[in-house]
Protein backbone atom coordinates (compact mmCIF):
# COMPACT_ATOMS: atom_id res chain seq x y z
CA UNK A 1 0.00 0.00 0.00
CA UNK A 2 1.30 3.25 -1.14
CA UNK A 3 1.30 6.26 0.74
CA UNK A 4 -0.66 8.96 -0.30
CA UNK A 5 2.23 11.78 -1.24
CA UNK A 6 -0.92 14.28 0.09
CA UNK A 7 -0.67 15.51 3.89
CA UNK A 8 -3.27 13.35 6.47
CA UNK A 9 -4.76 15.72 9.22
CA UNK A 10 -2.64 15.70 12.53
CA UNK A 11 -6.40 14.38 14.22
CA UNK A 12 -5.52 10.93 12.14
CA UNK A 13 -2.15 10.93 12.25
CA UNK A 14 -2.73 10.71 16.15
CA UNK A 15 -5.16 7.91 15.88
CA UNK A 16 -3.08 5.90 13.74
CA UNK A 17 -0.90 4.56 16.82
CA UNK A 18 -3.77 3.71 18.69
CA UNK A 19 -5.26 1.55 15.56
CA UNK A 20 -1.78 0.00 15.63
CA UNK A 21 -2.43 -0.77 19.50
CA UNK A 22 -5.59 -2.10 18.90
CA UNK A 23 -4.31 -4.40 16.27
CA UNK A 24 -1.81 -5.76 18.59
CA UNK A 25 -4.55 -6.34 20.99
CA UNK A 26 -6.39 -8.19 18.93
CA UNK A 27 -3.01 -10.56 17.27
CA UNK A 28 -2.18 -11.16 21.10
CA UNK A 29 -6.03 -12.65 21.60
CA UNK A 30 -5.57 -14.31 18.09
CA UNK A 31 -8.37 -13.00 16.20
CA UNK A 32 -7.37 -12.41 12.53
CA UNK A 33 -10.09 -11.44 10.95
CA UNK A 34 -12.18 -8.31 11.90
CA UNK A 35 -15.35 -6.06 10.76
CA UNK A 36 -15.01 -2.61 10.95
CA UNK A 37 -18.39 -2.35 12.99
CA UNK A 38 -16.56 -4.53 15.66
CA UNK A 39 -13.47 -2.70 15.35
CA UNK A 40 -15.11 0.71 15.41
CA UNK A 41 -17.00 -1.16 19.06
CA UNK A 42 -13.76 -1.66 20.45
CA UNK A 43 -11.99 1.55 19.52
CA UNK A 44 -14.66 3.87 20.35
CA UNK A 45 -14.59 5.48 17.17
CA UNK A 46 -17.65 5.35 14.72
CA UNK A 47 -17.52 2.62 11.56
CA UNK A 48 -17.28 5.48 9.29
CA UNK A 49 -14.65 7.35 11.01
CA UNK A 50 -12.52 4.38 10.89
CA UNK A 51 -13.09 3.78 7.07
CA UNK A 52 -12.55 7.62 6.38
CA UNK A 53 -8.96 7.49 8.61
CA UNK A 54 -7.69 3.96 6.63
CA UNK A 55 -9.15 5.62 3.48
CA UNK A 56 -6.26 8.55 3.58
CA UNK A 57 -4.01 5.78 3.06
CA UNK A 58 -5.79 3.72 0.13
CA UNK A 59 -8.17 1.81 2.72
CA UNK A 60 -7.36 -1.82 3.57
CA UNK A 61 -11.43 -3.30 4.13
CA UNK A 62 -12.32 -5.65 1.71
CA UNK A 63 -16.25 -5.44 1.49
CA UNK A 64 -18.38 -8.55 3.18
CA UNK A 65 -15.17 -10.01 4.63
CA UNK A 66 -14.08 -6.94 6.77
CA UNK A 67 -10.28 -6.03 7.83
CA UNK A 68 -7.64 -8.86 7.87
CA UNK A 69 -5.59 -8.21 11.57
CA UNK A 70 -2.13 -9.16 10.17
CA UNK A 71 -2.25 -7.15 7.39
CA UNK A 72 -3.66 -4.34 8.72
CA UNK A 73 -1.27 -4.31 11.44
CA UNK A 74 1.87 -4.79 9.35
CA UNK A 75 0.71 -1.66 7.16
CA UNK A 76 0.02 0.45 10.04
CA UNK A 77 2.96 -0.55 11.45
CA UNK A 78 4.54 0.49 7.90
CA UNK A 79 3.11 3.71 7.86
CA UNK A 80 3.91 4.72 11.48
CA UNK A 81 7.58 3.97 9.92
CA UNK A 82 7.92 0.83 12.57
CA UNK A 83 9.42 -1.23 10.00
CA UNK A 84 12.64 0.61 10.33
CA UNK A 85 15.54 1.19 12.76
CA UNK A 86 16.09 3.89 14.71
CA UNK A 87 19.52 4.72 16.11
CA UNK A 88 18.24 7.31 19.25
CA UNK A 89 19.92 9.17 21.96
CA UNK A 90 19.06 10.10 25.15
CA UNK A 91 20.19 13.58 26.67
CA UNK A 92 19.61 13.52 31.23
CA UNK A 93 19.96 10.35 33.09
CA UNK A 94 17.54 11.52 35.36
CA UNK A 95 14.23 10.03 36.30
CA UNK A 96 12.64 9.73 33.32
CA UNK A 97 15.64 9.09 31.27
CA UNK A 98 16.58 6.40 33.09
CA UNK A 99 12.74 5.15 32.91
CA UNK A 100 12.75 5.19 29.23
CA UNK A 101 16.41 3.82 29.06
CA UNK A 102 15.02 0.85 31.04
CA UNK A 103 11.90 0.38 28.47
CA UNK A 104 13.05 -3.04 26.27
CA UNK A 105 10.02 -2.57 24.92
CA UNK A 106 11.03 0.58 22.50
CA UNK A 107 13.68 -1.17 21.82
CA UNK A 108 11.84 -4.19 20.22
CA UNK A 109 10.11 -1.87 17.77
CA UNK A 110 13.12 -0.61 16.40
CA UNK A 111 14.33 2.26 18.39
CA UNK A 112 18.36 1.13 19.31
CA UNK A 113 19.59 2.89 22.03
CA UNK A 114 23.38 3.62 21.20
CA UNK A 115 24.54 6.36 24.01
CA UNK A 116 22.70 8.01 27.12
CA UNK A 117 24.05 11.79 28.15
CA UNK A 118 24.39 13.19 31.45
CA UNK A 119 26.53 16.69 32.80
CA UNK A 120 26.88 14.47 36.74
CA UNK A 121 30.37 13.15 36.57
CA UNK A 122 29.07 10.49 38.85
CA UNK A 123 26.84 8.92 36.51
CA UNK A 124 29.62 8.66 33.76
CA UNK A 125 30.68 5.77 32.54
CA UNK A 126 28.18 3.75 34.24
CA UNK A 127 25.36 1.59 31.84
CA UNK A 128 21.63 1.17 31.62
CA UNK A 129 21.18 -1.85 29.89
CA UNK A 130 24.60 -2.50 28.31
CA UNK A 131 24.31 1.56 27.06
CA UNK A 132 26.77 3.93 28.40
CA UNK A 133 25.97 7.17 30.18
CA UNK A 134 28.53 9.59 28.20
CA UNK A 135 29.64 13.05 29.60
CA UNK A 136 27.07 15.83 27.62
CA UNK A 137 30.29 17.49 26.13
CA UNK A 138 30.68 15.00 23.45
CA UNK A 139 26.74 14.72 22.30
CA UNK A 140 27.24 16.83 18.62
CA UNK A 141 30.16 15.11 18.09
CA UNK A 142 28.86 11.82 19.01
CA UNK A 143 25.30 12.20 16.78
CA UNK A 144 27.09 13.20 14.21
CA UNK A 145 29.63 9.97 14.20
CA UNK A 146 26.46 7.81 14.31
CA UNK A 147 24.14 9.14 12.73
CA UNK A 148 21.81 9.43 15.12
CA UNK A 149 18.16 9.93 13.86
CA UNK A 150 16.22 10.59 17.48
CA UNK A 151 17.43 12.30 20.19
CA UNK A 152 15.09 11.80 23.57
CA UNK A 153 15.64 15.18 25.96
CA UNK A 154 14.81 14.72 29.30
CA UNK A 155 17.50 17.03 30.80
CA UNK A 156 15.42 20.23 33.10
CA UNK A 157 13.65 22.98 31.43
CA UNK A 158 16.48 25.25 31.60
CA UNK A 159 18.69 23.36 29.59
CA UNK A 160 16.24 22.09 26.60
CA UNK A 161 16.58 24.36 23.75
CA UNK A 162 21.12 24.16 24.32
CA UNK A 163 20.26 20.34 24.47
CA UNK A 164 18.12 20.22 21.03
CA UNK A 165 20.65 22.94 19.63
CA UNK A 166 23.19 20.17 19.99
CA UNK A 167 21.10 17.84 18.89
CA UNK A 168 20.15 19.16 15.51
CA UNK A 169 24.07 20.17 15.40
CA UNK A 170 24.55 16.74 15.06
CA UNK A 171 22.12 15.90 12.60
CA UNK A 172 19.15 14.24 13.99
CA UNK A 173 15.78 14.20 12.24
CA UNK A 174 13.76 13.85 15.32
CA UNK A 175 13.36 14.73 19.35
CA UNK A 176 11.47 13.33 21.45
CA UNK A 177 10.87 16.13 24.14
CA UNK A 178 10.19 15.01 28.15
CA UNK A 179 10.94 18.36 29.51
CA UNK A 180 8.42 21.01 30.41
CA UNK A 181 9.68 23.69 27.66
CA UNK A 182 8.44 24.44 24.27
CA UNK A 183 11.61 23.87 22.18
CA UNK A 184 12.65 26.15 19.09
CA UNK A 185 13.94 23.87 16.44
CA UNK A 186 14.32 24.18 12.52
CA UNK A 187 11.27 23.20 10.43
CA UNK A 188 12.47 20.42 8.82
CA UNK A 189 12.94 18.98 12.06
CA UNK A 190 10.58 16.86 13.73
CA UNK A 191 9.33 17.84 17.28
CA UNK A 192 6.90 15.93 19.64
CA UNK A 193 6.30 17.01 23.52
CA UNK A 194 5.36 14.21 26.34
CA UNK A 195 4.66 17.16 28.92
CA UNK A 196 3.68 15.20 31.77
CA UNK A 197 3.20 18.37 34.28
CA UNK A 198 0.38 19.78 31.61
CA UNK A 199 -1.39 16.43 31.54
CA UNK A 200 -1.53 16.12 35.20
CA UNK A 201 -2.86 19.50 35.64
CA UNK A 202 -5.38 18.85 32.86
CA UNK A 203 -6.44 15.98 35.32
CA UNK A 204 -7.22 18.32 38.40
CA UNK A 205 -9.06 20.72 36.34
CA UNK A 206 -11.27 18.21 35.25
CA UNK A 207 -11.76 16.64 38.74
CA UNK A 208 -12.46 20.14 40.19
CA UNK A 209 -14.94 21.00 37.14
CA UNK A 210 -16.46 17.37 38.39
CA UNK A 211 -16.98 18.68 41.85
CA UNK A 212 -18.39 21.74 40.30
CA UNK A 213 -20.57 20.05 38.64
CA UNK A 214 -21.54 17.64 41.98
CA UNK A 215 -22.30 21.19 43.22
CA UNK A 216 -24.00 22.51 41.03
CA UNK A 217 -26.56 19.39 40.93
CA UNK A 218 -26.95 19.40 44.74
CA UNK A 219 -27.69 22.85 44.57
CA UNK A 220 -30.49 22.09 42.02
CA UNK A 221 -32.06 19.08 44.30
CA UNK A 222 -32.18 21.65 46.64
CA UNK A 223 -34.17 24.33 45.28
CA UNK A 224 -36.76 21.79 44.15
CA UNK B 1 -12.41 35.41 39.83
CA UNK B 2 -15.50 32.87 39.79
CA UNK B 3 -14.96 29.72 37.40
CA UNK B 4 -18.20 30.30 35.51
CA UNK B 5 -20.66 27.10 35.88
CA UNK B 6 -20.71 26.70 31.84
CA UNK B 7 -18.59 23.63 30.72
CA UNK B 8 -14.93 24.94 28.84
CA UNK B 9 -13.85 23.32 25.73
CA UNK B 10 -11.16 20.30 25.91
CA UNK B 11 -8.85 22.63 23.56
CA UNK B 12 -9.08 25.20 25.95
CA UNK B 13 -8.57 23.22 28.86
CA UNK B 14 -5.21 21.79 27.32
CA UNK B 15 -4.25 25.19 26.86
CA UNK B 16 -4.37 25.98 30.61
CA UNK B 17 -1.33 24.16 31.80
CA UNK B 18 0.68 25.86 28.80
CA UNK B 19 -0.71 29.48 30.24
CA UNK B 20 0.49 28.31 33.77
CA UNK B 21 4.20 27.21 32.76
CA UNK B 22 4.73 30.46 30.42
CA UNK B 23 3.59 32.64 33.50
CA UNK B 24 5.81 30.65 36.03
CA UNK B 25 8.90 31.04 33.29
CA UNK B 26 7.98 34.78 33.10
CA UNK B 27 7.85 34.72 36.87
CA UNK B 28 11.57 33.15 37.37
CA UNK B 29 13.02 35.92 35.14
CA UNK B 30 11.30 38.67 37.82
CA UNK B 31 8.73 39.79 34.73
CA UNK B 32 5.60 40.57 36.53
CA UNK B 33 3.79 42.45 33.89
CA UNK B 34 3.14 41.45 30.32
CA UNK B 35 0.74 42.43 27.19
CA UNK B 36 -1.32 40.15 25.38
CA UNK B 37 0.97 40.88 22.47
CA UNK B 38 3.96 39.85 23.72
CA UNK B 39 2.60 37.06 25.57
CA UNK B 40 0.61 35.72 22.57
CA UNK B 41 4.63 35.96 20.85
CA UNK B 42 6.48 33.41 23.26
CA UNK B 43 3.36 31.62 23.37
CA UNK B 44 2.79 31.25 19.62
CA UNK B 45 -0.59 31.95 20.04
CA UNK B 46 -2.61 34.99 18.70
CA UNK B 47 -3.08 37.84 21.49
CA UNK B 48 -7.62 37.25 20.27
CA UNK B 49 -6.92 33.82 21.04
CA UNK B 50 -5.59 34.26 24.54
CA UNK B 51 -7.92 36.89 25.20
CA UNK B 52 -10.74 34.73 24.20
CA UNK B 53 -9.35 31.51 26.72
CA UNK B 54 -8.88 33.70 29.30
CA UNK B 55 -12.52 35.40 28.74
CA UNK B 56 -13.75 31.78 29.87
CA UNK B 57 -12.67 32.67 32.96
CA UNK B 58 -13.95 36.23 33.34
CA UNK B 59 -10.95 37.68 31.41
CA UNK B 60 -8.18 39.23 33.13
CA UNK B 61 -6.52 41.78 31.75
CA UNK B 62 -6.55 45.35 32.03
CA UNK B 63 -6.78 47.89 28.69
CA UNK B 64 -3.48 49.42 28.30
CA UNK B 65 -1.70 47.92 31.25
CA UNK B 66 -1.74 43.92 30.28
CA UNK B 67 -1.81 41.31 32.27
CA UNK B 68 -0.52 41.11 36.04
CA UNK B 69 1.80 38.12 35.74
CA UNK B 70 2.00 37.00 39.49
CA UNK B 71 -1.81 37.57 39.81
CA UNK B 72 -2.54 35.57 36.61
CA UNK B 73 -0.38 33.14 37.66
CA UNK B 74 -1.80 32.39 40.74
CA UNK B 75 -5.95 32.58 39.52
CA UNK B 76 -4.64 29.83 36.42
CA UNK B 77 -3.03 28.08 39.26
CA UNK B 78 -6.54 28.66 41.11
CA UNK B 79 -8.37 27.09 38.34
CA UNK B 80 -6.66 24.10 37.54
CA UNK B 81 -7.01 23.05 41.30
CA UNK B 82 -3.46 23.55 42.07
CA UNK B 83 -4.23 25.31 45.18
CA UNK B 84 -5.93 22.09 46.83
CA UNK B 85 -4.13 19.39 47.71
CA UNK B 86 -4.65 15.81 46.81
CA UNK B 87 -3.65 12.22 48.18
CA UNK B 88 -2.24 10.24 45.57
CA UNK B 89 -0.84 6.41 45.16
CA UNK B 90 1.11 4.74 42.34
CA UNK B 91 0.15 1.82 41.18
CA UNK B 92 3.31 -0.35 39.93
CA UNK B 93 6.49 0.41 40.73
CA UNK B 94 8.56 -0.36 37.68
CA UNK B 95 10.57 2.64 35.25
CA UNK B 96 8.06 4.92 35.08
CA UNK B 97 6.14 4.25 38.61
CA UNK B 98 9.38 5.03 39.97
CA UNK B 99 10.53 7.66 37.71
CA UNK B 100 6.72 9.54 38.52
CA UNK B 101 7.72 8.71 42.66
CA UNK B 102 10.81 10.66 42.18
CA UNK B 103 9.76 13.55 40.95
CA UNK B 104 9.23 15.84 44.25
CA UNK B 105 8.23 18.55 41.68
CA UNK B 106 4.52 17.22 41.97
CA UNK B 107 4.93 17.68 45.66
CA UNK B 108 5.63 20.68 45.80
CA UNK B 109 2.48 21.14 43.53
CA UNK B 110 0.33 19.42 46.00
CA UNK B 111 0.51 15.96 45.31
CA UNK B 112 1.24 14.25 47.94
CA UNK B 113 2.37 10.24 47.42
CA UNK B 114 0.67 8.34 49.94
CA UNK B 115 1.45 4.88 49.08
CA UNK B 116 3.43 2.66 46.05
CA UNK B 117 2.05 -0.53 45.28
CA UNK B 118 3.37 -2.98 43.42
CA UNK B 119 3.02 -6.88 42.75
CA UNK B 120 6.46 -8.10 43.04
CA UNK B 121 7.61 -9.06 47.09
CA UNK B 122 10.88 -8.09 46.32
CA UNK B 123 9.82 -4.60 46.30
CA UNK B 124 7.11 -4.65 48.52
CA UNK B 125 8.75 -2.87 51.76
CA UNK B 126 11.02 -0.91 49.95
CA UNK B 127 10.99 2.73 49.84
CA UNK B 128 10.86 5.43 47.53
CA UNK B 129 11.67 8.86 48.83
CA UNK B 130 10.05 7.82 52.40
CA UNK B 131 7.02 6.25 50.47
CA UNK B 132 6.59 2.37 51.09
CA UNK B 133 5.88 0.51 48.62
CA UNK B 134 2.98 -2.09 49.74
CA UNK B 135 1.51 -5.14 48.19
CA UNK B 136 -0.82 -4.39 45.64
CA UNK B 137 -3.54 -6.93 47.07
CA UNK B 138 -3.77 -3.71 49.92
CA UNK B 139 -4.75 -1.34 47.12
CA UNK B 140 -8.59 -0.95 47.66
CA UNK B 141 -8.45 -0.67 51.16
CA UNK B 142 -5.76 1.55 51.32
CA UNK B 143 -7.30 4.07 48.80
CA UNK B 144 -10.47 3.75 51.10
CA UNK B 145 -8.72 4.26 54.45
CA UNK B 146 -6.78 6.82 53.77
CA UNK B 147 -8.91 8.70 51.25
CA UNK B 148 -6.96 8.99 48.37
CA UNK B 149 -8.03 11.12 45.74
CA UNK B 150 -6.03 9.98 42.62
CA UNK B 151 -4.25 7.16 41.16
CA UNK B 152 -1.15 7.03 38.84
CA UNK B 153 -1.24 3.78 37.24
CA UNK B 154 1.77 2.44 35.71
CA UNK B 155 1.30 -1.04 35.53
CA UNK B 156 1.77 -3.58 32.53
CA UNK B 157 -1.50 -3.18 30.32
CA UNK B 158 -3.05 -6.61 30.62
CA UNK B 159 -3.32 -5.19 34.37
CA UNK B 160 -4.36 -1.88 33.89
CA UNK B 161 -8.41 -2.19 33.85
CA UNK B 162 -8.29 -3.82 37.10
CA UNK B 163 -5.71 -1.38 38.78
CA UNK B 164 -8.43 0.77 38.13
CA UNK B 165 -11.43 -0.59 39.27
CA UNK B 166 -9.72 -1.60 42.45
CA UNK B 167 -8.70 2.41 42.53
CA UNK B 168 -12.33 3.62 41.72
CA UNK B 169 -13.79 0.89 44.11
CA UNK B 170 -11.39 2.57 47.00
CA UNK B 171 -13.17 5.86 46.35
CA UNK B 172 -10.19 7.88 43.63
CA UNK B 173 -11.88 10.79 41.99
CA UNK B 174 -9.19 10.90 39.27
CA UNK B 175 -6.67 8.51 37.54
CA UNK B 176 -3.68 9.00 35.67
CA UNK B 177 -2.96 6.71 33.27
CA UNK B 178 0.57 5.26 31.42
CA UNK B 179 -0.25 1.88 30.84
CA UNK B 180 -0.95 1.29 26.64
CA UNK B 181 -4.59 0.29 27.22
CA UNK B 182 -7.83 2.57 27.37
CA UNK B 183 -9.15 1.74 30.47
CA UNK B 184 -12.98 2.03 31.17
CA UNK B 185 -14.08 3.53 34.17
CA UNK B 186 -17.39 5.26 35.57
CA UNK B 187 -18.44 8.70 33.85
CA UNK B 188 -17.99 10.07 37.43
CA UNK B 189 -14.35 9.68 37.41
CA UNK B 190 -11.52 11.89 35.44
CA UNK B 191 -8.98 9.70 33.14
CA UNK B 192 -6.25 11.09 32.10
CA UNK B 193 -3.78 9.41 30.04
CA UNK B 194 -0.21 9.28 29.06
CA UNK B 195 0.61 6.89 26.13
CA UNK B 196 3.87 7.01 25.86
CA UNK B 197 4.26 4.68 22.34
CA UNK B 198 1.58 6.65 21.02
CA UNK B 199 3.35 9.56 21.66
CA UNK B 200 6.82 7.93 19.73
CA UNK B 201 5.09 6.45 16.77
CA UNK B 202 3.72 9.71 15.65
CA UNK B 203 7.40 11.43 16.02
CA UNK B 204 8.25 8.52 13.46
CA UNK B 205 5.54 8.48 11.59
CA UNK B 206 6.28 12.69 11.15
CA UNK B 207 9.71 11.81 10.53
CA UNK B 208 8.69 9.07 7.60
CA UNK B 209 6.59 12.19 5.88
CA UNK B 210 9.07 14.65 5.78
CA UNK B 211 11.57 12.08 4.57
CA UNK B 212 9.06 11.67 1.69
CA UNK B 213 8.61 15.21 1.17
CA UNK B 214 11.62 15.52 0.99
CA UNK B 215 11.91 12.59 -1.45
CA UNK B 216 9.35 14.88 -3.24
CA UNK B 217 10.82 17.82 -3.57
CA UNK B 218 14.35 16.39 -5.07
CA UNK B 219 11.50 14.51 -7.78
CA UNK B 220 10.45 18.03 -8.23
CA UNK B 221 14.09 19.15 -9.17
CA UNK B 222 14.95 16.63 -11.39
CA UNK B 223 11.38 16.99 -13.47
CA UNK B 224 12.22 21.21 -13.86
Amino acid sequence: MERSSQKVSMAVVRRLPKYYRYLEDLLHKEIYRISSKELSKIMGLTASQIRQDLNCFGGFGQQGYGYNVEELHKEIGKILGLTKRYKTVIVGAGNIGQAIANYSHFEQKGFELKGIFDINPKLIGLKIRDVEIYDVDYLEDFVKENNIEIGVICVPREKAQETAEKLVAGGVRGIWNFAPHDIKIPENIVLENVHLSESLYTLTYLLNEKLQEGTDNLENIELD
